[in-house]
């Protein structure tokens, strides 16, 4: 095995800290590993690595980097020459260099402007569950609850552009895309994992954010989810409802800096021989709201 | 990437061939691919290679192969030299060879006494959902119809030994065992595909077959799929229930020729640096069925 | 027992009676009946009566009558004498008079222009499955097929005055409202069946159609219903979503003639003795949307 | 409206008091609304009355007494004197005299020597929630969390003869029955709230106790109720599964004192001119699990 497992982690810039920890500790129910200086870490109960989730204290919100997790430590002098190759410059950073828990790490600025960590050995700390005769759960968890961040998804200029770098010389495979009329990719969707996406792209400005999704078990975790938002007075951007792209179902939700969360359920695998899907311009509405087949504009904004 | 993706196909041995045609495609729900002679292929409806599951016309039930598909052409000299290594014997068949659809396969015998196939390039016939703009799933699926296999468990003598072989020469990940008092393996559960299993071993003897397993996306897929069953008059064995070990939950059922089933669904995703799971001899009962607690003695009983 | 049992049926118009009959048999999946003229009728299929929608040949959308149930021959003689006294003239309907399985029947004009039925003795015709030994429903159900009816949702001009008429002339109990900031009731819903809500009413035109809704088992059909929908092009217009009043979760979309339909599911039980929950204006859009929180103007239109 | 409603509540007998309540309100979820000397009152979360579920303390397990509530205080006389005429005697009893909450109520003994109760005004202490601009639910529910009492499961030797009673003088309606091969009732389903049955009897000793079912939601929460119980060691006796009869799902397990309790959800709605579904002596196994279609033996035993 080699190259790029999976989405390893997210880096997000928050106004207020404690103000966004409590929203991801209580509303969203991710677990808080530590705490330095201005971030927080954090990561989903059923997660064994050290974060998924970082925030930042910043002037305003956005995304400020994304970390994919590696399969082994060869990996990454492999990519870092390949993305040296490419024309982009990468920094290398020893584990711990980074914070509190990171591993190995080449750092790039990819060509739609967002920063981007290949990591390895980031710090396991468990799931809070005994490997000896586990029960299937914890019974104290709080909020939504997700087990696992699932994907990112960001904007970019050129999505052809930065597409092309990810499949080129990321190894990533295209599961569908979104065509404009004119021929160029309005939308595309990325996977190393044999999910239906890692990371997707979306047209608009270089380094946007887009939202960043958790993963639940299935469709009833999104009416709870929804139930915990409205419970809580978290504003609901858009569902639960259904994608035509990636078949999943997902709810899209707000922290309180205006960061987009996503939880996402549902998908499919995604073999490395299988082709991808296309949507035309004209049915792009119901690739992203399935059900109610047009775009919500507010939701195609950049909001970071 | 290189080395095994992840479980291709299961060949299974029915007396009575359309007998076992009617249940796998109007109970179970799966798609006819093709005929071929005394053998059926068939398929999950999202699965895009030729066939997951072959019926082929013997005296009695039982398994008569397996399969894993590895990523690259590759791989299958890689893994064809490590198993020579290992003292086993493999044979090479071409595409076709090995029949309707079949890639290129690296066949040997597991230390467990079962036929496995090493698999590339098998023929991809689509899901029958067109490429441009597709609905999420065909209107018109009949029983319970799993999109894809998910998982097969094997009987054999020396668990440890077959697990070994797995991990060491095949590069498989343990993710969960269950340890007698004695210090050996009762059961273990193997992955490549970050699952909870692709494949596990129970202890009993080779060559056993113990079930093969269609993924179905939620709990409420398991109901439906017990609703289909009592309908059609079919055996269940065990279930909707839910197992300790894999977190899955599973609804066990027979097929006409005595083969057991599984629709199973949940599990989680496994890092491979993530560390396995133990049970204790003592909490066998509770790591197969999680919620009665002890073994149902028919369950433990090899089946073919 | 005395007195109205539930709500019964509705008679919808639509302009092409082939297209609504296509469209009610084979996407909302009910059970047709019986033709008649200028009529078809129809059931869900889990229900023993007749018909729970009548759909009439008419030049535009609408919706022409609506039916309770009542308990007992008498409750007719009982409810005509109340209705007249309230001043409201009523007419007798021997069984068979107003169309194919049609029961003994009062129709009278509610104070909202709405055309209102009492029936008593409609023709039962059985739900398609045997009285012996059944299974727990028909294997060939076709689109959403929901077992049965649920509510009606109609526009009035007074609503304060049509609910009075409906709590101390029919005996309806009242177990939600939302006042306006003026204090009179934008909103009110009401019941016999200890649901919450057989009917409701919402400030519009006398007269006015907002929905009919059928019931369905749980959030999980409201997901394939939708699927449906957008699988046959069915124009969704909200959901599935949760309603803060009733609690209930509903998936709203149109007939091809216009007409609103709904699946509906949840609430909870209500006894005599409970008391009514009251919205306020400054919360209605919670109280119809929980989740989104916010009224989609164009829900809040009469639709015919 | 008049006669009986539904289901009030059930008296239980506990040996030990303490861990009887820490059960019933940590695991199963119910709410404590008062103590009285040697019992404790509890409720679902949504139910208003003052209790739905009494712990008596007891030197062994079984059922004190269960209540019916009555539509209108003259339901009280009219059924009284009817039970009178039937030959069996009737006590009355003031608001408050059975104990805190309690309303007025006629208490007698049935054929099955049961201790019933027919209550009119029971205190009602709401559900926790606000009568102005609710929630959809508390946020802070723990364990199995059902919303109310569902129904009550009773042994009797004379099946008919008690089955007739609560027929012809207390006003049921027969939904099923499971009919011996010799033609005598071996179970009996009766409601008087339209579901498919508020109670059951089964053949066995008089005064027997097979179970006291709570209600929730959907099968989902069926599951979420088995991991509760595997959570915190409480035997699962039975499920989750599925009803022939009332087509209900199940989750059968134990109280620490050995009552039987069921989380329930399903069934369908019962008018009162449908005809009742009778099954067969043979069919027994699949009218009380219909998947696995053979009874267990030990859930036929009688347990208090």
């Amino acid at each position: 095995m080699s190259g790029i497992l999976r989405l390893s982690h997210a880096e997000v810039r928050v106004p207020d800290l404690e103000l966004a920890l409590a929203y991801y500790t209580e509303v969203v129910g991710l677990i808080e590993t530590t705490r330095d200086g201005d971030r927080a870490f954090l990561k989903g109960w059923d997660e064994h690595q050290h974060h998924s989730l970082i925030l930042k204290s910043a002037p305003t919100y956005g995304l400020e980097s994304l970390g994919f997790k590696v399969h082994e430590a060869s990996d990454l002098d492999d990519l870092a020459a390949k993305i040296e190759q490419a024309g982009i410059e990468t920094t290398r950073h020893a584990a711990g260099d980074l914070g509190p828990g990171s591993g190995d790490t080449v750092r790039f600025r990819a060509p739609s402007g967002h920063t981007v960590d290949l990591v390895h050995g980031m710090d396991q700390v468990g799931n809070a569950m005994p490997l000896l005769n586990p029960p299937i759960g914890p019974d104290n968890l709080t909020g939504m609850a997700p087990p696992r961040l699932d994907h990112i998804f960001l904007m970019a200029e050129d999505v052809d552009g930065v597409t092309d770098f990810f499949r080129d010389v990321l190894g990533f495979r295209l599961t569908e895309q979104i065509m404009s009329d004119d021929g160029y990719q309005l939308a595309t969707f990325l996977e190393r994992c044999h999910s239906t996406h890692d990371i997707a792209f979306l047209t608009g400005p270089d380094g946007g954010f887009h939202h960043v999704a958790f993963w639940v078990d299935d469709w009833n975790e999104l009416r709870m989810g929804a139930d915990k938002c409205a419970y809580h007075g978290v504003t609901v951007d858009a569902g639960p409802t259904r994608h035509g792209a990636t078949r999943g179902c997902g709810l899209y939700f707000f922290d309180p800096a205006g960061n987009r969360n996503e939880l996402y359920t549902g998908g499919y695998w995604f073999d490395p021989d299988d082709e991808p899907t296309t949507w035309t311009e004209a049915e792009m509405g119901r690739a992203i709201f399935y059900y109610q087949g047009q775009l919500n504009p507010a939701f195609m904004t950049v909001h970071s």
